[in-house]
């Protein structure tokens, strides 16, 4: 048996799709002991993170947990609790994250009326709700921050649509939580879920979850038991907020960095923290026009402050710059995803990682490797 | 909006059934700054825990990987990808987490026939051979190291019984591995699962899965697509061991802890650690005996090294015990599950806690809250 030599990670500054810098803090949180998933301290600990959540999601939402997965797991936690088979979902897909929606709720044997634009588009209420008259959905599913795309779903009048048509409104938050507006009492939203690892700045292996009362009424409707077992919200919140019956081994470790990079949060202030994620992607973007390279997604207004998706020039290779950025820098960014791959680099600014010193070096890396003027 | 207080968990020593004490180099694995799931460097981590759980496992399968999940979604990804609605499933319960495995696979529309027992019995394989012959279902699935009732499931003969009726044999040996002999080639397993934080001595959030190739064939001419997404094991061993595809932000983190609690396996060596876990719990059979106390699993050889259940005794209070034992010495352990709720207490010496000091710790602290001579 070969033992593998010891653990040495390189030092990278994530400035791709996911995950982000770790702060600081955050780090030390992971060095806290180690403590068991029904010991009264880390109950308090969960009660502690929920209230936290709460203020983070913007809502006044009992149900607002972690599920003990990433991003992808909230996104199938929150379907497979709310949809069964038969029930109609109409997906709004503009991106991979859009699609990937659809094909989840599809595994799970929910109708799925995919309402489809350009990748890098967005959806105006009426188009969706033109969508939405023709198929009479249990839900409405889109996507807040399109992560492939780097577009920012604008979400006015989406919670009229949906509940004027009795539907839910489920929303993708994961690159959007923490780096900008997500009010999800104010716009309605019915089921949000989010990562760790992207604007609230802790390592991979949590997603946030908020449910409003509306949605908790159609998980409690439900003519038989949610599509999974370790994802449904049912079971969790009987742990996270119920009688704390066992339902899996939560993990401490990570518990700790969420609450503390929560804590984070809520002390530089949401709307501070919204700002600053605006005034660096700005500079990245001036930045980047300024190289002569141009943005995927032309409005400003329509661009995710924390993921910015630029086009690769013509006759530049974009994994030579990837790995020369990577291996010359120590910077990582993003490749691009489905129609969008080979042509597009994905920049993150997310959490701790949205500072201007990484904007400017991130800059001058690309006026070296792209020999701009 | 509160901040609350800064992180201050308390130091417990962890003596239940999981998670259990980590090891420091886990801990200051743990450190090590986060990096890109898609990173070079972490694909190649990601090979060398390959190689790691292979070893751990006893086992040449190619597919050994660990689902970003404890426990309980290595259970939910091995039903879940090898069985789909309208197969048949026999269940061999007698405990907690046998009962779990029916449930899962009944919510998956899997046809489930159980065969049940006491619980703190184990099966012969005459009794599963009897089961399986009147149902001939696609698999057998038992739980080698019932964490509910500390018995220790033997394990030969079991694959012949499986592989006689053309059934695969699924394992769960969440609270055996790395603490006691689990021999997955040997045996004939088909697919095994468990977790980070038990005789692995990681903290939790990480399931080692092992498929045999039988079991990939089965994944492979399923009728449709897995029962869930994210937990579905042929996009995570694409992504582990195919080509890469990106399926979720794969915590590395977590990844780092559970390769450095394999690297600790691998240097003890895998005999040398078994036997460690079988001396220390005989030390604490021993110890418990001497109190006067009884145990709930009578045969020293059908008892779990790494779990022991023991009963409490009449007229005790054993929720008081277990708080100050937890108060007043900073001693984790477990109390009784289903009928076995008030009746024992559950004992865990597993990894890093598997100590004489633990043991001799424990033991007194018992003496003076239990009044023993």
């Amino acid at each position: 048996m070969k033992v593998f030599d010891e653990l040495n990670p390189p030092a990278r500054l994530l400035l791709g799709p996911g995950p982000s810098p770790v702060h600081p803090r955050v780090m030390r949180a992971l060095a806290a002991p180690v403590i068991g998933h029904l010991d009264p301290e880390l109950i308090r600990l969960l009660d502690e993170t929920r209230g936290l959540l709460r203020d983070v999601f913007r809502t006044s939402n009992d149900l607002a947990l972690a599920v003990s997965g990433t991003g992808m797991a909230g996104m199938e936690s929150v379907l497979g609790s709310l949809l069964e088979p038969g029930d109609r979902l109409v997906v709004c897909a503009a991106g991979f994250f859009g699609q990937r929606m659809g094909e989840l709720a599809g595994r799970m044997g929910v109708a799925v009326t995919k309402v489809e634009k350009e990748w890098g588009e967005v959806f105006t209420p009426e188009e969706v709700d033109t969508a939405v008259a023709g198929a009479k959905p249990k839900a409405i599913a889109i996507v807040h921050a399109e992560t492939s795309t780097g577009a920012l779903q604008p979400m006015d009048g989406l919670g009229d649509v949906a509940h004027r048509h009795d539907a839910l409104l489920i929303v993708d938050c994961v690159t959007s939580l923490g780096g900008a507006p997500v009010l999800v009492d104010q716009w309605g939203v019915d089921a949000a879920y989010s990562g760790s690892q992207k604007c609230l700045g802790c390592p991979p292996g949590m997603a946030p979850v908020t449910l409003s009362p509306r949605a908790r009424q159609a998980m409690a409707a439900r003519s038989r038991p949610a599509h999974g077992w370790y994802l449904d919200l049912d079971l969790l919140e009987r742990y996270w907020g119920g009688d704390r019956a066992y339902h899996h081994t939560i993990s401490s470790t990570l518990v700790y960095a969420l609450r503390e990079g929560l804590r984070l949060v809520v002390e530089e202030g949401l709307e501070a923290r919204w700002e600053r994620h605006r005034t660096n992607a700005e500079m990245l973007w001036d930045g980047l026009e300024a190289l002569g390279l141009v943005l995927h997604v032309p409005d400003p207004e329509r661009r995710i402050p924390s993921l910015t998706t630029v086009h690769v020039p013509d006759g530049v290779d974009e994994a030579e710059v990837r790995g020369r950025l990577r291996d010359e820098y120590g910077i990582e960014i993003g490749a691009g995803l489905g129609p969008l791959k080979g042509k597009v680099w994905r920049i993150g600014l997310m959490g701790h990682g949205s500072q201007k010193a990484n904007v400017i070096l991130l800059l001058a890396a690309l006026v070296d490797l792209l020999k701009r003027p």
